[in-house]
């Protein structure tokens, strides 16, 4: 693998779109938040949060082959709660090579990751090294800090909402490159971005593009949900290249180290699997351990059974077996290992629905009052948690889900897939879903995972990442909004008003996507002199609806057209005064529309 | 003007799609009511809602330069209650050719429409030839049998919509053409596409294929808001191609007719301009009759001012003469007018929203109540009505739309632009917006102006207007689903099921865009063994929970895999089965899984 070929985004080129790249201070040198100031031609400035890491940075340099500088470092070893040790040694079959293969050995091996050897890291004596654990404690962690700054918050009530378990902060002691987040209904709603190779196609070099790629347009976490071979070695470049948590299933690479077979799974290989991954960096883990045998029959009357890869799998097992599953039997150790390196519980929701005709039905909420037992127990162990959520609802049974999902995990963050609303739209089901996603974010979804044009048809390529990824931070910005988001609005009013004065330049800046905004009018009206133009292309001229209100503006509160809005009294007092002037210019107006 | 540049779509191609063009027979031989019937490879077959006009029947022969067969004329004729008359004749600025211009003359005189020439038509002795009207007499027209075999419902619900000003049914006589069609919430919710030429760009051509294209992917409506020259022409051109109702915004054509002079519009300019509109066979106008003088000043403080070109125009107006406007001092003789032609009017939100900030503001509901106003006396003269909606509102906002306007204009159906959810997304205001449609459908908005990608940038083109289409339709179908509209849900349950069952090319056929379905699709795995593999590109075969969860299904509900989902009993007894046969095999099974 050769760093030309990972194709990563031309990323320094920020200042271009009419924004640089900043940063907000902390109470130490070492913390510093990442933002994007975007430049007004009035010499304000707009600060927006910022997901894309130090590539967009120009003052530093970033190489793949060498992973990004581990920012959390220093934070977690002056913590004194962890140590080095000697980690599991990595073996073929990590990266799906099987020992019966023909060709044996690491076929592969160029493509290890070439970065600085290091040895994995975990809690000292069964010490709880848990964001979660700090915040019950009443500590306020350098975590805690940047989060809180990023989103504009008192430190104190980023430290309350992670006690209380309504908001996780996914940071593996084994992943000191990310830059702090959280995850919680009082926070900005997140977007996640699923990245992963698979049986049929695709590279590590891609996926790791996916992933910046993913980020560079806000992707706030991602998941790589690799399952063909080189699972271990695509997740070590995507981590060690990643300013953002990485979630995984860690089923999958388990089912690939017993050929496939989902009887044969076992607690010992998706222990060891676990183990491999918590010593990589994962961030958080996506568990399916509510999939009990007493709910598989329950979805043998439904339109699409079960949709959900690693509740099939798990469901097989059960019936294979005929017990339940050993996520749900070894939970109390599984939480006693993720505890050690502070890796957030994501629940998975194996039993979600695939179609709107099985939204809400037994088996969803059956398994979903067993993540809300297994979320009770993950807390007592001091693990951080999250709840995955459907899937396929129709708008009218969304609020269900949110309200039942709080209720019985406690208030733990809600993290969905979508939903989709209807079933009818494939190629759109990102906009399908962005409905639905809007909709579960308002009424306190924490995080939204994406989902691309390509959902139920291919697997997503550059294009389908980007697509994917802007179409949630719409419906996450929506539900911000609706939430009442203190701040929120702000990005709002500063797009609509460079609108409303035609800054044409302002409103591309402003824009979750300045490149398509721009080329989106340049195909109609190219010349630069329309990026000053005070009409544009819909109307022309004449017709221009702006150009009469700002007259209308100018006439009723003088002097008030740039600035703030008028009172209701200047807005009387310029009613009065224009009266007059109508009654002494013979009631008729010139109006700058006939010019 | 010559056929070959309109470049129709390829229309006749429908059976390529899996489906075929067919009609449901009404109580007389001469009402056909247009389907598509999608052929599964079952044998069965899922009829669909067609709005594609006959340019998708093989048997039918269309000719854009003679116009679509008048379907309803006889129906019209046979009521007896109108008359041909000898018309206003056409002028040459009515397609904006000014008396001033130096060159003079119909300098497009080769743009004129071929068609027929016809005498128009209107009611004799100043009689209600409105579907309202005959409502409330308690008669049952074709057009409203037409609708009632098109939605799947009595027809006596349909006239009783209409009778109660619930519904309408835009159905000028003068627009033979149309294919019956109803707009109101208790019926399935519709989807308005704009075309329209501009001052500064599009031809003739280029809109009527616009409005083909956009009925051929599921427009139910079409509005020309053209502004440039050729208004009258392309309007012409339009409405006789046409198998949807058609709009317009009389006010662009009249303000072209005072060269772009606001203040010089008069009653008798925009009178002259309705009925010219009215005998071509326009079905619905947006009059922007709400705007009062005492409004204007309201919105001098907001975000973005008045942001609707008719809404701006009156308000101008109004300040000029310092009077109210000659849409509200006439409206009544207005009513007559339109009365005659049974036009339906589409009472406009000139003050709508166009920021997140402005919205729900006092602005927007004075108009509203103005509206109520309005729509009591367009109803007391039997003119069927509907009432315009905004813009830009956030999630949380747009409850109180729907309710504020039901209750304000005695139910009369809502239609809305959008509304966009948020500001920040110039480039995918389809997707903004499509989240506000689809939320404001659910409760109880009866059409849907779709947005396109170009909104606030641009011009739409074709794959612009086919984009903006479909996601509208996506919000309609989630709307339609969310209010158990009857019927729905069977489209989602055909295509889910079909998704379960592997069987791709009925996924393929019954979405919403099969070529967009197909192609991505095809971009993974494009062999043709692959639209008959039991597993796809996402997972590939070992991860496939669909396999898994058949076999599960299968294994529950033995002999039901396929057809109706299994009783709780059937379940039972299965599990049963299936547990003495785990028990004799020694608790292990070879799931397919592991092929």
């Amino acid at each position: 693998m050769t760093t030309q070929n990972t194709g990563l985004p031309a990323s320094k080129d920020a200042a271009a779109l009419g924004s640089h790249k900043d940063y907000l201070s902390g109470s130490r040198p070492d913390l510093r938040v990442p933002v994007r100031r975007v430049h007004l031609s009035d010499g304000r400035d707009v600060t927006l949060y910022d997901t894309s890491g130090p590539y967009t940075d120009p003052l530093v340099t970033t190489d793949v082959r060498r992973g990004l500088h581990p920012l959390r470092a220093h934070w977690i070893v002056a913590r004194g709660d962890t140590e080095e040790y000697v980690g599991r040694s990595p073996r073929p079959e990590d990266d799906g090579i099987r020992h019966t293969s023909p060709r044996g050995g690491l076929r592969d091996l160029d493509a290890v990751f070439p970065g600085r050897p290091r040895q994995p890291r975990r809690a000292r004596d069964g010490r709880a090294v848990t964001q979660l654990a700090y915040a019950r404690r009443g500590e306020i962690t350098p975590e805690m800090e940047f989060v809180a700054l990023r989103e504009n918050l008192d430190p104190a009530v980023v430290r309350d909402e992670i006690a209380a378990g309504r908001a996780v902060l996914p940071a593996n002691v084994n992943h000191p490159e990310t830059e702090p987040m959280v995850i919680g209904r009082n926070f900005l709603v997140k977007v996640n971005a699923n990245i992963g190779n698979s049986a049929v196609t695709s590279s590590i070099e891609e996926e790791v593009e996916k992933m910046t790629w993913a980020t560079r347009w806000g992707a706030d976490t991602v998941m790589d949900l690799s399952t063909g071979r080189n699972i271990h070695t695509t997740r070590e470049w995507v981590l060690r290249n990643s300013p953002v948590p990485i979630g995984t299933v860690p089923l999958y690479q388990a089912l690939e180290k017993v050929d496939g077979r989902a009887e044969e799974l076992s607690w010992e290989v998706y222990r060891d699997t676990v183990i491999e991954q918590c010593e990589q960096g994962v961030d958080y883990m996506t568990v399916h351990a509510g999939v009990l045998l007493r709910y598989v029959p329950l979805t043998a009357g439904r339109r699409t059974g079960i949709v959900s890869r690693g509740g099939s799998i798990m469901a097989a097992w059960c019936l294979a077996h005929h017990r339940e599953s050993f996520l749900y039997t070894h939970f109390e150790e599984l939480c006693e290992i993720l505890r050690a390196y502070d890796v957030t519980f994501s629940l998975g929701d194996g039993l979600r629905p695939g179609s709107v005709a099985d939204a809400n039905d037994e088996a969803q909420f059956a398994e979903l009052r067993t993540l809300g037992e297994l979320n009770r127990i993950a807390r007592s162990h001091e693990v951080q948690t999250m709840i995955e959520g459907p899937g396929h609802v129709p708008l009218h049974r969304i609020r269900e889900n949110v309200e039942l999902q709080q209720e019985i995990c406690d208030e733990a963050p809600f993290y969905t897939l979508g939903p989709l609303t209807t079933d009818i739209a494939p190629g759109y089901d990102h906009i399908t879903s962005a409905i639905g996603a809007a909709v579960i974010g308002w009424w306190g979804t924490a995080m939204l995972c994406y989902v691309t044009p390509k959902e139920h048809l291919g697997l997503p390529d550059r294009d389908d990442v980007k697509t994917g990824v802007i179409t949630y931070r719409i419906a996450a910005h929506a539900a911000d909004l609706a939430k009442g988001h203190p701040g929120a609005r702000e990005w709002d009013d500063a797009l609509s008003e460079a609108r409303f004065d035609f800054r044409w330049e302002d409103q591309f800046h402003l824009s979750l996507d300045p490149d398509t905004a721009r080329s989106f009018h340049d195909q109609t009206l190219p010349a630069e002199p329309a990026k000053t133009a005070h009409f544009c292309s819909m109307c022309g001229p004449r017709f221009c609806s702006m150009r009469i209100s700002r007259d209308i503006n100018e006439k009723y509160a003088p002097g008030e057209s740039s600035g703030e809005p008028a009172s209701e009294e200047e807005i009387r007092a310029g009613m009065l005064a224009k009266s007059r002037e109508f009654a002494e210019s013979g009631h008729r107006v010139h109006l700058p529309l006939a010019e």
